[in-house]
């Protein structure tokens, strides 16, 4: 691998700019690295989702629907069902097997960077997929009075605020992999994927060192805003920017990441930063392309 | 219920004698005790094969394939083969979602009993199906020059002896529960099914007090041969016999359950015991009601 171009990424957004990423430098030039606060040991499976989102994404297997497997069906949640199970998290078939798979591995004595490599090779993903850290990391959210798991807030709450409390619980004693920070040391540009700042780039900050190493590595670090043209496309990610007292637009973002980033790429600028301003919009594969194009350009140039 | 016949059964034998029972006495009046020596915890799941063969029975939704639910699908299993792993125990969608939902229910602190009936009941069983024990009882068997527990034994070996070993583990300090207990002391009948007797019935007898609650109730037992023209129709049963030196005919089935039985319903008469003979192959719903019924008469007879 030369100097690899790192993408920190939680969900879709983060996942998006990976894939175009992909296009623009190839598979041995990228590693993502991922968000595992959102993990949740459900239904006998450990099941990853956004280190799973970025795999289905550059593998090409994303489903329309915005999550999980394209074509996916589901069987054994059809079979909870008539069960009277609870079926409050939703998964596809094949998508549980691969949280089994990944639950065997685990159990079997594997790191969770070894587990989720293994599967994304079986999906033929020759970028490196990392999560964040081999450590458990859980997020809850305080919210409605009481504090959820996060995938809990997702669902059952609809995600919907006001926020009150984030806690990425098991963060601080959870180390970054060596993996992670060989990636970090040696990368030619660092790039915040456009996932929330606060619950899926929060978590990756919030890890024991890897500010340090962040800031320690001599590539350019810089964001893309989460933001068209000034509203969030998915997720929650308002209610947790006004848990957090930052505003919804450019500025609101850098200040998320102040001290850490050397530029952000947003539709609208930020006086607090370089910016490159453009459409960050990634609905189309060449949209994606190019905004990770224009991305890592702009990064270089600050480099 | 009224004195209830209690029918022991293992797979696919006992299963259908208690199908063909249950056309006889009505699901109030049907006990189904079944053999949890071959349950296994597998892909998070925990999957209890005689109890859920018992279930999909009387339920009229076991599959022509002679196991599992009709019409299931296998997505998981091919999902977990395009991920690389082990996929020796094959199990369909609905059927893990069976054992997923029992593993959530014992984690939860719920006893196998409650867990297996809850299951019979979302399947519209209304008979009552009863694991053993709630305690783990896991069959091993000694074969080739090493012990499998059971299922790998019958998938990885075929089921192939000379079987040089068997053990219960586990089995003499589980306990049968309270209501295999009761329904043994309160039964009009009770019938030994015709699943091998080595290790789908002996499992059963080999818990701790079990012998000696069959001998205390007043109820006349009865055990249905699994010889049919002197051959085994289904599984691995004459490896087992022989392990066990008993020969291959209604003198070795009276002689494996010597002591227990007040009488014995074969294809072929022993001198040992009384004997209904009669034909018992149970391959259509009219010949399984039939056996079911001689059985039962033949057994009131002898009380």
């Amino acid at each position: 691998m030369r100097a690899p171009v790192v993408v920190l990424a939680g969900g879709t957004g983060g996942a998006k700019l990976a894939r175009g990423m992909l296009d623009v430098v190839g598979a041995e030039d990228l590693v993502v690295v991922t968000n595992t606060g959102d993990d949740i040991e459900i239904y006998g499976a450990y099941v990853s989702p956004d280190p799973d989102l970025v795999t289905f994404w550059l593998a090409d297997r994303i489903d329309e629907r915005g999550w999980g497997l394209a074509g996916d069906t589901f069987a054994v949640m059809d079979g909870l069902r008539e069960l009277g199970g609870e079926v409050w998290f939703n998964l596809g078939d094949r998508d549980l097997a691969i949280g089994i798979e990944r639950a065997r591995a685990l159990r079997a004595g594997a790191r969770l960077t070894d587990a989720v490599s293994a599967i994304g090779r079986a999906l033929g993903v020759r970028a490196c997929v990392l999560p964040m850290s081999d450590g458990p990391v859980r997020t809850r959210v305080l919210a409605h009075g009481r504090w959820w798991p996060f995938q809990e807030f997702m669902i059952a709450c609809g995600g919907r605020g006001p926020v009150e409390g984030v806690d990425f619980r098991g963060a601080r004693a959870a180390a970054p992999t060596p993996e992670v920070l060989a990636a970090i040391a040696t990368a030619r540009a660092i790039v915040v994927g456009p996932s929330n700042p606060v619950v899926s780039i929060g978590p990756i900050l919030a890890l024991k060192g890897i500010r340090a190493a962040i800031a320690g590595s001599d590539a350019p670090v810089v964001a893309v805003s989460p933001l068209v043209g000034g509203e969030v496309l998915k997720g929650p990610t308002a209610a947790f920017m006004q848990w957090a007292g930052r505003p919804l637009c450019s500025d609101g973002i850098a200040a998320c990441y102040g001290g850490l980033i050397d530029g952000l790429v947003a539709d609208s600028r930020t006086a607090v930063l370089p910016t490159l301003e453009t459409d960050v919009l990634m609905d189309t594969a060449t949209a994606r392309r190019q905004v990770a194009a224009e991305t890592l350009r702009f990064a270089l140039a600050l480099g």
